[in-house]
């Protein structure tokens, strides 16, 4: 089963349209515990990936673990780029699929694709994943939309969901995997996501659009003024 | 056999009451050849093990490669946190496996699942991993609470259990996988030792603890005092 | 010279009122350039550098190196955060210092006391700051606030800086010298502030909230419901 | 004033009779943003201090930034490892020497040497330390007791204390100052002390008494087993 | 399907002879936001890859991700390094594979076996290398001649492209791959394509030829001059 | 074929009695183009390798590329290490399994398991590694025992020689799997070659000794002394 | 003499009339010891040094350490870049300064400010500039146009050098403080300097040109074509 | 005094006949502590400087902090290297310079200059250094000879012993200013001393000797051989 599980030889790729994501306790406690990358970076990622979903109308399912206690409340911007979110609370459950009413949030979206993000990544982000996959879900692993305690954890995760059947994927590659084309009335907003992915974009974005304003106004260099 | 193996379509995941745990060669000595992680954290991980084992009762088997030579003794936190833990001598054989007592201690225990850390982790958790696997155990290496003198020789070893069977495991997904629900009697303890895994939730609580004691208390901010 | 130069004396530490701060060529096209630290902590320094001379009412002087050519245009966020900071055309010179203007600009102000941040750090901050020395201010360098090509070009010039006499600063240390205390009514921006520095200390604040928010509202713990 | 400042041609070491040590800001929440160095290891190096004043009845004094708020209280055990210590609550100034129950309390413990560690560095550390340099006390800043948010600030902050006259020392270098010799009824403890600062001290002992231990039981290797 | 795919028991390695090259957006804006290894690095593994084809005689195809936007321009170096390479215009299709021009132009070369590279990795050489699996090629995948955002993004491709039946290469083991043996008449040229990929390799040639030269011209060492 | 190729359900280790080690192409100019571990380490490394072939009397095959040119001289350690190692000159292949006297070297040991070192890893070991998988060996490669380029090239080369089936190996791994146990009458010769493996080692057996002197001979401790 | 040795409080920069720049021992072989940078990295910016100064006429000497053996031949860029450039030969002397022949080379340029880099750091640059400052000389250290065998050793060397009053300098600010301003009919030229020394400038350009010429040819997105 | 101390407007080198050499505490234990640089390179570092010394008739002393406990056994090689070294046993004094003899052995060499080596560095060497500082001493500290905890801690002691006056060298610089000239009988010495402090040196020999050899005996290439 160590070959993308279930896709029944089509290609191992999301199809957004039978895709549904699932965000899984990206809390600010436990956030504090995130060692494998920059605690912003991930955070970005998590809202890019909450973002994607609005543009693409893909179902989102979101929860928390005890938000009550020390692991904190969800980081607010996941519900504010996808309003159209559920929140399944888990009644103490570390395995969200444990949880009676997130497995019934999951079917009730009638995708089987499932894109998944969690902190912290071996706990949140894996045991879903590999459960999943063991109900005949093909699911997508989000690495680095995830965040967990060090590096090694991370390496040591993303071997043991490959071995399990899951496609690991990073941030980037399921944006332009939903994103498809750049042909599309939204491209803006995707170039804005991919700003948030990886920053220097946004940059490049800024840079572009002056160097062409310069044409435009006839702008002279300050090196050749009098 | 690389999917993992033994598992007859289950979902390779830890079942507490089928595993016992193994630790292996966590000895004062080889500790200071230890170059993959810092040795601080690979003691904290060894004891967390100890500690979920006693939380789940589950059976402990220590052994220790020639503690009377430059290996030195076992760290005594070991079996201070799992008392119930039974320590077997090889004679020389650097495969624990390869030591009859050993194996016959682990049959004794009637499980099937084992979850297996050592020092240093290419060799003494190794070894008896590939070897418990041909002999048809579901086999967890806690490959973060093994260590070795080398990221590198981390990294090779993680390729070659898993290309042999074995699930790979960080220390916190262990305790997740054991611990199952924080709705139960002994959660306190369960905090405690996620504490030692990433110590930031040791700081989460006590932030927690005096954050709501300020208010049962009508503490007042030190800024706002006259 | 190598101790702070032009104290007399003095304890070397920024005095609010006396202070005007200079923020250099932080341009889209040499953000690619900069290796020393994550560019977006470089671009949240710089923010933030702004929004607390806003706070405490301090010039700001503003300028761009070529911003026509492929250096790129002046970052917006600076002048969002401070708009009542002056832009200084250059014409060419790549130390602002040698630009009568900017200088005029500078003594316009009043001020001693010259906080300095620039991109990159050793050209563009490392160069007026010298220069003020040698004219007699009081000069604060913010090395973290400034970008550089390389680690070591960044260390290469935190030497030179204080070998000339400049004190140098992180972006913190900054905040905390200009805000003084937590006892003043603006306390909440200044937090704001510190969580552009240091984004745990974001998670910091929504944890507390939430932990006081659980009893305030009686809220029971999700491990606790039936 | 870059050479040691007040220290009138003296050696420029820690006079154990005539120093105080001032331990500022060891709080929880602060700790969450401290990435100059590993957490755990920082509060190690506090708690050290704290016992190396014990040893040496070293007036202590202690203080915090606003605990009732997110920085959170400050971490137990420095008080536990020096009971002697005095607390001194600020009201809301960030630099502990603004405060004039903290200098004060200085003051009153009549000793001209002081030992200064402090969360952030740049700020809770450097601010006091900078201040008592210029009102003449010999001070001596433990830069890696103190903890701040990256390393560059941690070394713009060495740059900047040492340019003030500060005395810079690492952790194991005061306790040797203190400490002075091995020749003394509490060698066991100083051993202990450094076990907190240098992990692998800790297993040196374990080996030694082991080694030894072997020799006078007449153990055998388990490899020389039957 | 994560043995290689497609090789049908045959030896997993390139055949010069039934090869294609695909080098898929390199341009100038993309390679700003390349952080998994240095820039410059992967500008010359591109280079290298195109240099390689020429010396064998391997069709090249080339595309750009919208060269008129902020991605920027295609790197001339390939071109000018590969002459006789094809560029395909996509009309903003992400995954070059979806353009029907691009398969087109696979198809013509006749070959089977495609040696990919792309920026960003996961996105532009991850999505054809799948692609091309599914359609039976055999795929070769350059992963340090492509180029991405972050260290962690590069491992998950790697894991993923493996898992899809993917071979991954390094560019130097295609070089070797390709050229089979140093008893060729361009050997020279070969070793200069080294150079790029391992930089060390044009030192050693220059202290081989200057150690034989100073042996040919009885040339004295300066040390052992009058 | 990703599972350990040609075990046929055996255990996958290494049979002392089966194996033959080939060593290939650890060269002086070679070595200067390492970056994937300290070149020392490696140095270190390969001796080990040679030093295990002889205590276990497995042959010996070393190779050189081309050893006249820039890639320089085999290192002399290794055949002084190994003096029963048989020296095969090849013709320019860069695939030692590409020559007929290698390959035929090979198969006069009459062995079915190869432990394989080279440098340049990518090609040197790789290269011949999956050659002799497809010719029915079980092949065990010593990534830490090979040197490359950059870390992402070793870690692209693990990936596809797991892949092809070869078994991965670190240095002290092989060490232990010959070795099998510590009760031989050549254990003081495997010490020293795992202080060759993790430096540590040396000093652990160097203190352990010291601490058993000072007991024999009554030694007192220097801090004891009057 | 800490302060920047020999300005007389004059404003610690570099004249460019007064300027002689030393490019000593950078060597082939020598390169290969080079561990505190890139190779590559210094490569690059001592061929820039080279460029500079024959874009400002500045005085160029160049020396080699017994380029007949080890050490090998002078790279060739060098004087290819700087073709003015007058070579020393010495007789031994690992301090060029204790060549005479050097030295009278240096005060036949009649000028008293040095800017000077060597490999290896410590040595070839430390000793000169010592000397130099020592004689009267005004001296600049270009540290990262320099190289050595760890990042200590540079660090360390970076504190010597400023210790003894030579002002240290990274390669770009020495590009900067020679050209002064882009309004310069040279500045393309300068332009091609900066991205040597920061390879993104030269992207940055290939951005820059095409964003202008695609509006100049009103291409089209390729995105928006049918 | 953070001027180089005690120098009297002398060039602050070392006069090799002025020179004495300590070798402070080199313990096999006290090495397990060591994590600022690698062991085996701090202890290669620590012969190089017994062997310079041994080459230039340098006094030595050496002394080991309480040797009969878990510090363990000085390092062999120091006396191997340096037989005319004077060992001075300690009575636990922790500042050697607080031991009378050993200040008496100082001071019988009759020696003004003394070089500096010490593990911990911040106590073993920096301790004595500042100590003889303060007695008239030309004080070089050889910072890479020395070991301690941590990067930080290094960074940190060097920046205090520069504060109070001593010289800092690394290894090499040693080496070099001790050398001199390569115009001396003893030159091949001085070049294994290099191999031990950069251990490419070495490859570049062998590579060198090898280039030479292929010339003086006609050999021809492997890959032009038929």
């Amino acid at each position: 089963m160590t070959a993308p599980a279930n896709f029944n030889g089509q290609r191992p790729v999301i199809d957004p349209n039978d895709a549904a994501m699932l965000l899984i306790d990206h809390q600010s406690g436990l956030f504090q515990t995130v060692k494998d990358m920059e605690m912003t970076v991930l955070r970005n990622h998590a809202i890019a990936l909450a973002k994607m979903a609005t543009l693409c109308k893909i179902p989102v399912i979101t929860t928390a673990s005890v938000p009550q206690g020390p692991n904190g409340p969800l980081i607010p911007e996941i519900h504010e780029s996808a309003p159209h979110a559920t929140y399944v609370a888990r009644k103490g459950q570390i395995n969200a699929w444990d949880n009676p009413d997130f497995v019934a949030a999951v079917k009730a979206t009638g995708r089987k694709t499932l894109i998944i993000a969690g902190t912290i990544t071996s706990v949140c982000m894996a045991f879903p994943a590999i459960s999943a996959v063991q109900e005949g879900y093909k699911v997508f692993a989000v690495v680095d939309a995830s965040g967990t305690y060090s590096k090694m954890a991370q390496e040591i995760t993303l071997a043991r969901v490959v071995q399990a059947g899951v496609v690991p994927m990073d941030t980037a590659a399921v944006a332009s995997e939903l994103q498809q084309t750049w042909h599309r009335p939204d491209a803006q907003q995707w170039a804005e996501v991919y700003g948030m992915i990886f920053p220097p974009y946004r940059l490049l974005i800024e840079s572009y659009i002056k160097a062409q304003d310069v044409l435009k106004n006839n702008e002279k260099l300050d090196s050749e003024r009098a």
